[in-house]
């Protein structure tokens, strides 16, 4: 069946949406392809129903290319499950909670995992059972604090989400290693250029764990890679420690006054002009600022955390975030200081902090900070520093913490050299999970021993949704979107921009031919402008355009491509055959 | 691929689930197709999700055959649509309310009247965009007060949904044909026993309406038809008002008393006894009770409601609920009628009942209450009756309700002779809204004289979900589901049940054969005895059946069809040509 522009449900916008970032979401909104409902919440028009559609047939055709069966799961879903993980509470405010008219507790589900361990404990009692792999591909919910960039980080989403269940390690890294493998297939079928990095695993718990990113200058992740083939997400880095240095050559600390000095740039100018290195110039690096936070937990308690790190870092927050998870860091304010008088704000030295101190404060340093080290850092009175403090010599932390932020050139972790940074979009997630769930569930199997045993479970996620805005971020242009064929809603759009009977007869015609060659056919047979026509089928973004207008009186129409940009002219009889064979290319 | 029992995720059970009231719900639970995750919300197994999505292909197709254009709307909802229609009120406990983060009201989408008619003012503006017809098949969220029969009445479910926009009354009335015509073509593929009878348009808004009910014994719904033809749902069947009596002739009304007479029966016998009529007994018939309710509207405010109707007849409570809702009907509590000492209770009369009685209490009667009928009713004193109370001369209501209980036999509103009852599952509702919705939400188009004219819609269901129940409530029999062809998850299912290699080995390859030749086949490769697989495959329910076993050192394997219970048994080589056969026929 062709679809006529006259009856399609689309209309292009001239003007960006307030509330774009990013060329996707302007594109996706621009061209009729999705609405905004609410904060974070979409509405698919028909052609955007189309791509998502694609992608998701996509991603069921290699899920169950390795075995894996299609379940679905409900959304709104009970309490009792998620409590027994700790996760109604851990997801603090991201989780959609809601009571129904009884007043029972019922959630949004943000990600099945108990669903799927009690559905499978429910059905499964021995290892001949396992292993096995479910998968669902279904709406889920988040309540995001900050949704942004359109269906990039969306509160409501499609998502694959599967599981697998084996009974022992090495099957779960064969169950691991072939979704592996089918997530590679499909990010190459999606077609847009990605990189599998090492994950966090977040609050997910769980141990191995892999991020398929598609890289975007937009992205919301940074990801590192080194020169031997190291790649990770940021917030994965683990920066080994530093090694250890003789510190028998220091000279014993001294404090020192540093009046008008509350950044470590006046500090570092101050202490060259006035206690000056002899080998070389204090530098930033040679600094220790010591940072605090309040970490907030899910169940309401709170604990204060210093963070003490060379002073030419920052703390990275999502670094952070990942570190301290499920747990919130909120930084010191002033009560916090006023509860902590042993803490001067602007001078916190490491000796006001960690168990042992006055403070009792949690203190925990950069990887670079170990023993032997010497600092510039804080005194403890407001006004002074203190010089050549060495760590295990002067103080000691309560042990290390990775969370300053990674720079480009930084020191490979695998030692092959400087790390390069780049940005990317979180299209798939791996996690070798481990026994977290089944555990608190209850997920046993007899083993070959007739033995219980708790079952080892992997967890797999692609954002579906997400994966729509994804390839339009790498593939829109400054005319509008551009789809690969594989995705596209129409493969074809054919234009009738000239005047006359002919020309729509011939467009017709041809769109027919191509609709019964088995190709899905977009005909613009609008009373519009060709100026209009172009417009629009450079905004739509379908792969292959063939422009029936003017030149039909010489027998000859005009066959472009969306993604170059570059148009041929071709006779009007052999017109089929070469758009034809336009999308074997 | 063929699919084999031995990995596909399932277990079926020997017991009923301990709240499956009805067979569909007891055989898709025993049979491992769904699972209950909370009450009235379901996960799909690998066979149940099969089963769904035939059934939502079938609708897909047909939807778009009529032209209509396929959308998906999010289940998370902003509160203001659903304001401006007075719906977030109107739905009352049915609907699923939620907050954000940032405290912001939200809902899970019921229907998506409000959705669609915004969408469509986003994007139309003129006539020439008219007609237009949009569908989604999405899951959608009601907080029923008794979830029940597993997917029969659930509380998440997943619902076709369509809705058409049209210029004039003569363009809505074709859009509701087309989808009518729609309808009939998916319920006859889907292959369940249906009537289309007329509908109560109930908290929708909108005039006419029409649904499809799958004739069940367990059904919901009550439906009549006439020997003419005609067919309702018991909701909508308005009787006609009688026709007026000449009651000259009638004696003045008299006052009697009838002590220790508190049910209609006792009331009967005593007059039947001390004031017997001349000409024929009395009867529950010529008595008039008068029933009191509490209307309780959306927005919190009450009112009371008299109901008048003959002595022989109940109040139907779904009729009741059709004809005031959304307000919803309760009955007079003992601190309703202290609040209203001039209603004697269980001497309550037409005299004390009306906008002019003292108690001012509206008083509405059955349509058989017409001018001339003399009543036997409440004289509003304890242990009193009064005779011969005519309408007209001695008592006038404040108008008619046609809310008693439709009875086998009655007249036909259409004339044609006596209504028979009978009982069905709504599957289908087509309406023809009209302009409420687009009024509340201003959704105008400029007409072919460009004026602003407000757009009439129809409003169009089907419940997938629900159908995938339906279907399996129609064709399950005591030994387990039935499913028809065309919405079977496997067409084939191929026991291996004797022992030795050349029985799995010729199953194999038949299974093998069957599925190169694109038969959906599931193979019972399992370890398991003869009589184990077929007490399975009968609980599975797939159409056809080869069993391979003991026959086949005779060169025979069985072919079963699951329906009429019959086998048959072939040579082994025309088993392949065989089970062909019987799927073309």
């Amino acid at each position: 069946m062709i679809t006529r522009m006259s009856q399609l449900f689309v209309r292009t916008l001239r003007e960006d949406p307030a509330d774009a970032e990013v060329p996707s979401h302007r594109w996706l909104v621009r061209a009729g392809y999705i609405r905004r409902a609410a904060p974070g919440v979409y509405s698919w028009l028909p052609l955007g129903l189309k791509v998502l559609q694609k992608v998701e047939a996509i991603v069921r055709e290699e899920m169950d290319a390795i075995g894996a069966q299609e379940v679905r799961f409900p959304a709104l879903l009970p309490r009792e499950p998620y409590e027994a993980t700790d996760r109604w509470t851990e997801y603090g405010d991201n989780l959609f909670r809601l009571k129904d008219r009884k007043g029972a507790d019922l959630l949004l589900g943000p990600t099945h995992e108990e669903m799927f361990t009690l559905l499978v404990k429910d059905l499964y009692s021995s290892y001949k059972d396992l292993p096995l792999s479910l998968y669902q591909v279904q709406t889920k919910y988040r309540d995001e604090a900050r949704p942004r960039a359109g269906l990039l980080r969306g509160r409501e989403f499609v998502m694959k989400d599967s599981y697998s269940f084996d009974v022992d390690e090495a099957g779960l890294e064969l169950s691991y290693q072939q979704h592996r493998e089918a997530y590679i297939k499909i990010f190459d079928r999606l077609g847009f250029e990605y990189v599998i990095v090492k994950a966090d695993a977040g609050a997910m718990g769980g141990s191995a764990s892999e991020e398929f990113l598609a890289i975007a200058a937009n992205g919301e992740d940074t990801f590192v890679r080194s020169p031997g083939g190291y790649a990770a997400n940021v917030e994965a880095v683990e920066r080994p420690l530093a090694a250890e240095v003789d510190a028998s050559s220091v000279g014993a600390s001294r404090v020192v006054d540093t009046p008008d000095s509350p950044t470590i740039e006046s500090l570092v100018a101050l202490v060259n002009a006035e206690h000056p290195r002899p080998d070389r110039v204090w530098t930033a690096a040679d600094t220790l600022k010591n940072v605090l936070f309040v970490l907030h937990h899910p169940d309401g308690s709170t604990e204060p955390l210093a963070v003490g790190l060379p002073g030419d870092r920052e703390v990275d927050p999502k670094r952070l975030e990942a570190a301290v998870g499920p747990a919130e860091a909120v930084p010191f304010g002033e009560e916090d200081f006023a509860a902590y008088p042993t803490l001067v704000k602007g001078y916190i030295g490491p000796r006001a902090l960690g168990a042992e101190s006055p403070s009792k404060v949690r203190y925990l340093v950069d990887p670079s900070v170990v023993s032997g080290t010497a600092w510039v850092t804080g005194a403890d009175e407001a006004g002074r520093h203190v010089i050549d403090l060495v760590v295990g010599r002067d103080f000691t932390a309560d042990g290390h913490l990775d969370v300053a932020e990674i720079r480009e050139g930084d020191p490979s972790p695998d030692g092959s050299g400087p790390l390069t940074l780049a940005r990317g979009i979180e299209m798939g997630h791996i996690f070798q999970l481990g026994r977290k769930y089944a555990e608190a569930l209850g997920l046993k199997v007899l083993d070959q021993n007739g033995k219980l045993v708790t079952v080892t479970m992997g967890s797999y996620g692609i954002g579906c949704s997400r994966a729509v805005a994804a390839v339009a971020e790498g593939t829109a242009d400054e005319k509008g979107l551009c789809w690969p064929r594989n995705l596209a809603p129409y493969e074809v759009m054919v234009l009738a921009t000239g005047k006359g009977d002919e020309v729509s007869a011939f467009a017709e015609k041809l769109a027919s031919e191509l609709d019964d060659a088995g190709v899905a056919v977009l005909l613009d047979d609008r009373k519009a402008s060709p100026g209009v026509k172009f417009a629009d089928s450079e905004v739509l973004g379908m792969p292959t355009s063939v422009v029936v207008g003017r030149g039909l009186a010489d027998g000859l129409v005009e066959i472009r491509d969306r993604a170059t940009g570059t148009a041929r002219t071709v006779a009007v009889e052999d017109a089929l055959a070469e758009v034809l064979r336009e999308l074997e290319s």
